[in-house]
């Protein structure tokens, strides 16, 4: 049996229904999670800002489905009551007229926009300060470092990042938490600092994944009910055999062998899929596809800024813009070939499961890990859930990637929550 | 023979050819077009603010291939050096830290952005005071107001505006001049204010056809070369009989006929294609995916300044806020297999022809006039190209779009040149 790590401590599900029965307020949940960002956030740096007072007694007298619900929000969402930086100099201090969307849509819901969480420049591989919690040597991963990691250490019980490459399931993958990369489109990405925007998805953290089925009805007015596979329930589960495999370290491959055969034993039927040539094309035309569009829509920044840019985003902008048209074209195709290669994964089985990262998180701050198990995911647009709970033998912890059909974020929600649930009662 | 009017005056294609020949400089081109609009925009506010001195300084000693060629930039493109505000007094006197990528882009090739133009409130419908230079008692169209206005009354050679439901091709077909809506994301709309993210297009006025083809090459460094259909080349065009035809005046029909009778007469093949049902659907589906999507993509304006918000857009976003996710999926449904239906239709066509508009600009400037013509290949993500020349029995302009497969834009923009040629040769 392999090693377990803690669930993080911030319960969405527990505040939702202790404010909506009456047994909590809002205002206590709100500072509660002041009290332990204040506690802990010292040692893990996961928070840029934190929302100003009056934003926060207005939460605490909110009434909707989310009020006691502080979120973390990463620095890369438009937040009218603080800056929003983007992770880059050429944006300090830049206040927006407007809440994106997601952000708004959240407030709407009576949720408290408690900070902004750090994030890599413009979201893409420059390292944040930020400290994994599970073990502050290592690397949170990124993009979407405090969004991760605040959840990670208990501090919230929700927060909002987003993905391009990994940068969603990746830094949940190391800190230790669920999270939603949900189907491409499915969260307004609208006042999210754009990358390349036939990629760039919205994307949650919390502490369970059904946490996050919660928060994501409650956010978008979506039903998202599918199962119940509680007692297996005909569950068709295929364990993804990715041309890359190689690349995944020992724990994380025994990781993924040890949730199939608990899934199994839960009355799963777990087949072996192997990897079609068109989608092994499709995660290698990722790059292509990334670096043309940020090219794009980081221009001005590019070409009045390219100084003060990190060095890696630097040089992926320099890649980037030896991309021709042309390229980009043959890349697109690619993707566009592999949505439809990844659809039909699903007509056999219900869900896919594989790592979540090429092993736990790297030591040190210097990197932020490698994408190469999500991207190929975030270029399809099928939903993908980070369910935590397995640990390497040094106690880092080790996700696994339960994915499923476009437009099923219910189904991967739901065979998540099985999942997490059946490797926290081994 | 239909009525004609004459081509706009300013000339993206001779500006280019002279300065890149020594004939002329940027800084000549520059300062004639600063003097066009001093003289011709009292009576048409098309301009809501003009560049800085030192813009134009700066832009007047740039050598890229859109050196001397004057932009005018709907309002709701993001600019570093001028307030951007989206029509809406929400955004008094914002002023964004980056350009929008296609204002970058532009900026990069040399091009100057020499103003802001008017735009209805956040693209939407509620109108602006522009006037329409063919006859200053009718509206110039919405929402691109201001830019298919300066382009019509000669003021600069090309404009930006933006499509999310007929917003450049209506105006572009009210005010006589080409317009280009391509593509969906062959440009970005990065740093462009979001209404509906599946649909907003970013598109570009110019006087011809030939004029935005060299223009779209020349920012996105496609080559955009198909043809040449001069000598008719046995091009295949499809008069498009749309289920909702009944609403086009006569005027309008004849200009289509009298197009696929240049056409023939140039050596084409015509023939008659019906709207299938799908397409009828999906053109009925618009209204869904939009209000849906604008409700999310302005959730902060919508909530917290409802009461500063126009009749017309308030209305848009209450009917909006009503949308349940259930309606909007079978909507996106409908748009998925619109897109379908559209790629079948040219496969026995090169491009289709079709009304731009109902019939010319109505009277008045209490409404920018009807999208009904323009909405459904904005949904698809087809090509379009408003192809100006013809006029009613009282001298305004009616505009026949021409319609290729997606990907296309040569195609349609080749196709749209040969007819604009024909027209003015008649």
């Amino acid at each position: 049996m392999l090693n377990r790590h803690p669930t993080a401590t911030a319960s969405l599900t527990r505040i939702v229904g202790a404010v909506s029965a009456g047994r909590s307020t809002a205002g206590q949940e709100i500072a509660a999670a002041k009290d332990r960002i204040a506690e802990a956030d010292g040692e893990i740096a996961a928070f840029l800002r934190k929302a100003p007072a009056e934003s926060l007694e207005l939460a605490a007298a909110a009434t909707g489905p989310l009020a006691g619900v502080a979120i973390g929000v990463k620095d890369i969402y438009d937040t009218r009551d603080m800056a929003s930086e983007n992770g880059s100099s050429i944006y300090a201090g830049h206040r927006p007229v407007t809440d994106a969307a997601l952000v708004s849509m959240a407030r709407v819901a009576g949720a408290a926009i408690i900070g902004k969480t750090t994030t890599t420049e413009f979201a893409s591989l420059d390292p944040t300060p930020t400290r994994n919690p599970r073990n502050l040597d290592h690397t949170p991963g990124g993009s979407s470092s405090g969004s991760a990691a605040a959840v990670a250490a208990g501090m919230i019980p929700l927060a909002f990042g987003s993905q391009t490459g990994g940068s969603v399931i990746r830094p949940a993958s190391f800190c230790g938490v669920a999270a939603l990369k949900p189907s491409f489109r499915l969260l307004p990405t609208v006042g999210m600092k754009t990358f390349s925007y036939t990629l760039d998805t919205a994307g949650f953290f919390a502490a369970t994944a059904e946490d996050l089925a919660l928060a994501t009805r409650l956010l978008t007015g979506r039903d998202l009910v599918e199962g119940p596979f509680g007692e297996g329930g005909g569950l068709r589960v295929g364990i993804y055999r990715s041309s890359v495999d190689d690349n995944v370290d020992a724990e994380m491959h025994a990781a993924v062998e040890a949730a199939a055969q608990l899934l199994e034993r839960s009355g799963a039927r777990i087949v072996e899929v192997e990897e079609p040539a068109a989608l092994a094309e499709a995660r290698a035309s990722h790059e292509t596809v990334q670096g043309f569009e940020a090219v794009m829509a980081l221009s001005d920044e590019f070409r009045n800024h390219r100084n003060s840019l990190g060095p890696k985003l630097g040089a992926v902008l320099d890649q980037g813009a030896a991309i021709t048209p042309g390229d980009y074209d043959v890349a697109r195709r690619a993707a566009r070939i592999g949505r439809k290669a990844a659809s039909s994964l699903f007509e056999t089985v219900d869900v896919l499961i594989a790592p979540s990262a090429l092993g736990p998180a790297p030591k040190g701050l210097e990197s932020t890990g490698d994408a190469l198990m999500n991207k190929l995911w975030t270029l399809t647009g099928n939903p993908v859930v980070n369910v935590p709970g397995f640990a390497s033998s040094a106690g880092l912890p080790l996700g696994v990637s339960v994915v499923a059909r476009f437009g099923r974020d219910a189904r991967a929600l739901a065979a998540a929550a099985l999942l997490q649930d059946l490797i926290a009662g081994q």
